[in-house]
């Protein structure tokens, strides 16, 4: 295990406290923060580091310049606010709160950990003003809160962060023009414009023309500055403060990365051949050492050109890997952040990835089907859609962060005889995008949705990013069939069903990571509209699940409770919302005791199918029905920490079938 | 009844023929469009005059005058492709296509009606390209199209008309943008710029600034002109297609009821008292005989300074009401679309708007809670909230044509610790802003949901405002409760409820029109959470029911069956997903037939809930559970066209519950 390091508050006191110019401070407090967020994201396993140090001179200068906030409290609603709508740099502002006292060492080392903080800002953590993370909300709710104060006659200035690649959400111009319009004067937005998003530049992905006349344009007050100049950072707010009556908007040229030579752009997009490779994800064991002794001697070489003595280190003890404290000790295995994971403790572990295997059966199928047109959102890497990019480009449309947009484009497209593949995570499609799903339902053509990122883990994100409502979003649209895929091989039929033979619209959900284990089907299983497979086989209860996450924990249960002398069938259905009424019937006639686990809300998923189809078919007589999902808003940390805390861990599920049996 | 009068198609063709400057042949049959869209929309009941008028002449030049669709057919994929984003200006578009011979006069007199023509665009019919209605998707949907086009390698324009109110919606900029982008130089937009929205003066509503510069920031060709000069809309088009490696839009400043003099602006908003009358709505009998008379002297005096004989006008025979086909009669009420419906046939009726009710109590509370905040995306005059607006017009915020930026905002005024109530048709609020709402709710503040046109009925708009999936958008939300009142009472101790003791977030689904009864609630009912009212008793079966609309169905379907000496017991349940587990077991435990009628789909709405709590509770043995709803999409057409189409009506629904009996 790599040892970690950070750099303790009373040092920051230290240099708070010395006599030296004002901008250097501040430099200094910035690039300890720096280093702080980078240990804090190495250990958390995943995070966001580019935008957290394009942004960190930003809100470095605001808190210790200009924002009353620590002086009147976090309670008093006369404080200055401040959020950031691109809630991915939240790591920057945690670090940043570790210095200025507000959250302690130990927080800031529980970095998405359960009880700990979000890996997307949640205002349950002292100090966060809003949630955030599914972006271009920021402006709107900035102006929600600022024409509240105005209203209630409050003092105090309303600060936003937000992105450049985020300025691709068309809801950002809804408020750019309703802020202006009425006169919101104590509202602030700062745009990092560090010209990055997510897998590569800006102007590459959807380029945003003349910035300064397009906020103008709306009738915003409009400044633009070197966002890693302190002395014009602090000027450009110190005018701010003067105009009342007008919503203004700093444009910060910052550099995606900074701080670290091989994070920042040009060089970065130079080693990644073109993709930014430090959006996302904590870095491996050498970048992180490398980046850490690169911040470390820039404060040191700072410090000593202003006769300070060098910074102290303060060595971060490794985390003790939470365990289950439930019967099944198998279940602790952490996955599907993309990179630098801990290896699993124990148990066989899959290295296979749905939406890699969905993502490959779309280029090999694109070969064959000039029809398939395949669209991004600025989720390309995430998605598994590069292959399809690079190998047919003429097909694969880049939107920018736009999903609105690129729904009702695909719906354009498949009114002239293509089929297109829309990409994007499932919460921000099935969510952001459903009224122009529904439109696009209405037309009666075919539209493949690919929902990534679905269901409970990974929970390190938090809930802007957990998808645990979109079976709901799609349930009640007449012709779109729902399917999860449980394994690669199962992906693969998936994709080609939808491309090649359903009847109608398909929404697809894709996790990300790879299960814990390789879920084996059955050698004679096909896809079968509305059939499932038998995974493990029991005669005292069935238990239907989907996709790999829940599959995984149902299939720990049964070999728990197959322990206990207690036979549990677990069938693996991919039709969310088809049932194949005679498989149906056979597979539960034998059984009184009914289990649905959901990698979703209970509401709206699978069981509530299923519990229909029981009704409409008079079956439940004598039966029991449970079902068992996330209830309440996502928890976020590890997978084993949410799984464990929504009671849907192998131990929780084993104990919660062996109750209802008891009940 | 009024005698209506078109103009038939042989005078469209004797100007089409005649030996007359093209300018006036065009404004001959733009103003001959014009009185056949008035008496199409007269004889509906319903429809949108002011847009279809502004927009009139620049769809008659594109059709006459550019456009190759007549000539290679609308099955040609390298045809010409018009259609509006916009698309409740769709009954002029109507009476173009029935000039031109592509609808017949029995469709055009069919408009609103079920298996005629829609009153917002659905490709169904014959000409039209693109289901709209719901605003600000057109140019994504186009962009598609011509992408796809350019694709494919086929010719033709893609032209898409959109509204200026509609540039609020933030789409259009992902929309622009992208467009620019990817140099979509087949793509042609033509802004027909009215200057009036819904309510009023988009000036008013929300200003957009100086439209030409903002579309050149966007990368766009632009070119403006009179919207009403041929020679000038021609010019300009030619000029359009000569240009092919950028997008172009055509600012076409129009006048909003353009032909009729008290229909056009600023005349009309003088009349109106700032606001506009004539956007949507039949006008009354003596409003349609002054256009009518005043368009048919324009033209008739324009003829004769051509020298040609003036129009013949056709009588249009009265509409024969239809009747209800199944074994009750007193079910053709026609309500719900704001004026100029028909008398209803017989029955009782009530002239009670929920919302209207919800509205007024929100006005008296704002006197007493002044932390009450109420937010319009322009439809006040629909959500009946005016009068909010006029006695606390500081704490009335109107926000465009821009839900999510609203919903948003509103999240940002409740944490700082103000009520919002945030008014939209249900369809617009519940699924275009979803992911804004969800955000909302992980913040744990109080919102209200006031979802308006809630439901099947009115049925004339079509499927992009009909809105039959709002539940099951909120359904898996954890803290937020959805209710609808059944009458204006219940209206009033909703929005108290909400307002002064609901815990957490409430959606108020507000069906718009009234009643065909009055549902009256008996003596002793209060609103308790979880609980609902006995409106009907009988001891064979037990129906739920909520909402104004669907209890006067079931009431209806109790009353016959009661003739058949069959006991149907109606309950009245407005808490559509919070059940009450005392009060619900008393009320099932005595039946073994339980039934749900929806006015909603029958995927994710209160039949779930209740399926639900009988499953966990375990009270299904013995039982016959049965739930009604909006099957498929909802059907276009009179309300009782739609009730019936879905077997909805009273006579139907006692039909399906008597079989349910029986099988």
């Amino acid at each position: 295990m790599i040892e970690l390091f950070l750099i303790p508050r009373p040092e920051i006191e230290r240099i708070v406290h010395a006599s030296i110019p004002d901008s250097a401070r501040l430099a200094l407090i910035a690039d300890i923060c720096r280093v702080n967020a980078l240990t804090a994201v190495k250990r958390a396993g995943s995070g966001h580091l580019g935008s957290s140090f394009s942004a960190m001179d930003i809100i470095v200068t605001l808190y210790y310049r200009h924002m009353n906030t620590l002086r009147v409290g976090f309670e008093n609603p006369a404080r200055d606010i401040f959020f950031s709508s691109k809630g991915h740099d939240v790591p920057g502002l945690y670090a940043l709160l570790y210095a200025l006292d507000v959250l302690s060492q130990e927080q800031l080392l529980k970095l998405r950990r359960y009880g700990g903080l979000d890996g997307h800002p949640d205002i349950g953590i002292r100090g966060l003003e809003a949630n955030s993370g599914s972006l271009g909300m920021g402006i709107s709710k900035g102006r929600g809160m600022a024409w509240a104060k105005r209203q209630r006659a409050l003092g105090g200035q309303v600060y936003v962060m937000i992105g450049d690649g985020e300025l691709q959400e068309g809801q950002n111009y809804e408020a750019l023009r309703a802020a202006a319009h009425q006169r919101i004067g104590n509202l602030n937005v700062l745009l990092d414009h560090n010209k990055v998003q997510t897998d590569t530049l800006v102007s590459e992905i959807m380029p945003l023309g003349k910035l300064d006349e397009l906020f103008r344009d709306f009738g915003w007050r409009v400044a633009r500055c070197d966002g890693h100049d302190f002395a014009q950072l602090d000027a450009t707010l110190r005018e701010f403060a003067t105009i009342q009556d007008q919503p203004k908007i700093l444009i910060a040229d910052t550099l995606k990365g900074r701080g670290v030579s091989f994070m920042e752009h040009p060089q970065a997009l130079q080693d990644g051949n073109g993709l930014y490779r430090w959006h996302a994800g904590a870095p491996a064991d050498a970048a992180y050492r490398a980046a850490h002794a690169e911040l470390v001697a820039s404060i040191n070489a700072h410090l000593a050109s202003l006769q300070l003595a060098p910074v102290t280190l303060e060595f971060v003890p490794p985390e003790i890997q939470a365990r289950p404290t439930g019967f099944v000790g198998t279940n602790n295995q952490l996955f599907g952040e993309q990179e630098s994971q801990p290896a699993p403790q124990s148990g066989p572990v899959s290295d296979e990835y749905v939406a890699t295997a969905f993502g490959d059966a779309l280029t090999a199928l694109g070969a064959t089907h000039p029809e398939l047109v395949v669209l991004d959102a600025d989720l390309a890497a995430d998605c598994r859609i590069r292959g399809f990019a690079q190998a047919h480009a003429d097909r694969f449309i880049e939107n920018g962060i736009a999903e609105q947009d690129m729904v009702s484009m695909a719906g354009g497209i498949a009114r002239m005889g293509l089929l297109p593949v829309v990409n994007s995570f499932a919460s921000f499609l099935a969510a952001r995008a459903n009224e122009q799903i529904y439109n696009n339902a209405t037309e009666q053509t075919k539209i493949i949705y690919a929902c990534h990122y679905a269901g409970l883990i990974p929970a390190g994100p938090g809930k802007s990013h957990q998808s645990i409502r979109d079976i709901s979003l799609f349930g009640a649209l007449p012709n779109v069939e729902i399917l999860e895929p449980c394994n690669d091989v199962e992906a693969k039929w998936i994709a080609e069903y939808c491309i090649t033979s359903a009847p109608e619209n398909c929404a697809v959900r894709l996790v990300i990571g790879p299960s814990p284990r390789l879920i084996t089907l059955p050698a004679a299983y096909q896809l079968q509209r509305g059939r499932g497979a038998i995974l493990h086989d029991g005669a005292d209860a069935v238990c239907f699940a989907y996709g790999p996450v829940m599959l995984h924990e149902t299939l720990l249960a049964a070999e728990y409770l197959r322990t206990l002398g207690f036979g549990l069938r677990v069938i693996n259905l991919p039709w969310l919302n088809r049932v194949d009424r005679e498989w149906f019937a056979d597979i539960v006639t034998p059984f009184k005791f009914l289990h649905v686990v959901e990698d979703h809300a209970p509401v709206g998923g699978l069981g509530d199918i299923l519990l229909n189809e029981l009704a409409a078919t008079k079956q439940l007589d004598g039966k029991v029905f449970a079902k068992y999902g996330v209830e309440g808003f996502p928890a976020m940390g590890t997978p084993w920490e949410a799984l464990e805390r929504h009671r849907l861990s192998g131990a929780r599920l084993a104990e919660r079938i062996l109750h209802a049996h008891d009940a």
